[in-house]
């Protein structure tokens, strides 16, 4: 399936969460079992040119992807996660949405210290989540270079803010205000 | 990497979240490569022996394993949420764990009527969330037969508590209290 198919199985909600928004809906994308494996084909062969010797991914669509990715490559995966889900040692970051404010936390022991990670989630918008998730790997001693999307929405300028932090970002799928 | 390799790398963490109870981590598994791949490994080839549609798993870990193996065998996924999560139409179902209420929820648009799901989570436990799961899918219109997880805590009886709801279940570990 080619991108354009793929695209046509996103679902697209209007005026969610609040009016003006077009939320593009992953739901249908992988609950089609062809277009969820294409989608997984298509990006890990983007993540193999990332070079990486983990995929990090944000809590908890960004599981979705990021995990099948990282087994299908066989590096290891790192769960961004929620406050207060991880066991043990824990390092966070506190920053702003859109709607309020949000943080993510991780297990410092889970990244050796000048490893490369793959940053991965199921969208870009603002950037801000991606770019919070970034601070913190590097926190942790990660190397953080390439960042991976399944859906960019490419308007919102999620793309320039990473590359403002030294990190280049690939999506499979772009989608405007259309 | 056999099933006693693959159990040494999860991590053991005493009296969490509370006094006497030995939480198995699976954090330090899915960071390790070669066994988080061989853990997706070892489940597609239990999970194929389901011959389901789709695999539906549970916020949040149960989306690191299930959509991995849903991916692999070219099948959907159907992420099980906590609530407030899912844009448009969902179906929900609200249960008691041992340290106070849940609830699950589902796009019912994700499942047609009669099809096969495979359920999958990292851990069983007692069962409570993986019952409430099985009940929820099947008022969504899915046949339920087989639930798949990463540990079994054999000991809590999970197994027995899905049997008896005409559920199979399989592990690749199972660990006891010591």
């Amino acid at each position: 399936m080619d991108p354009a198919e793929l695209k046509a199985i996103v679902r697209t909600i209007p005026d969610f969460p609040k009016p003006g928004i077009l939320f593009r809906d992953i739901t249908t994308l992988i609950a089609h079992g062809r277009g969820f494996a294409a989608t997984i084909d298509r990006l890990v062969d983007r993540a193999q040119m990332a070079d990486a010797s983990a995929v990090a991914g944000i809590e908890a669509r960004g599981f979705i992807f990021g995990a099948a990715v990282a087994a299908r490559l066989g590096i290891g995966f790192v769960p961004l996660r929620k406050p207060g889900k991880l066991p043990l040692d824990t390092i966070g970051i506190d920053y702003q949405l859109e709607y309020g404010d949000a943080r993510l936390e991780l297990d410092p022991n889970a990244i050796d210290t000048g490893e490369k990670v793959l940053l991965m989630d199921d969208l870009l918008a603002t950037g801000g989540t991606a770019c919070a998730a970034v601070d913190l790997l590097r926190e942790a001693g990660a190397h953080v270079h390439h960042a991976l999307f399944v859906i960019d929405l490419h308007e919102l300028g999620g793309g320039e803010k990473l590359r403002a932090a030294g990190v280049t970002s690939q999506a499979i799928m772009q989608f405007g205000n259309e």
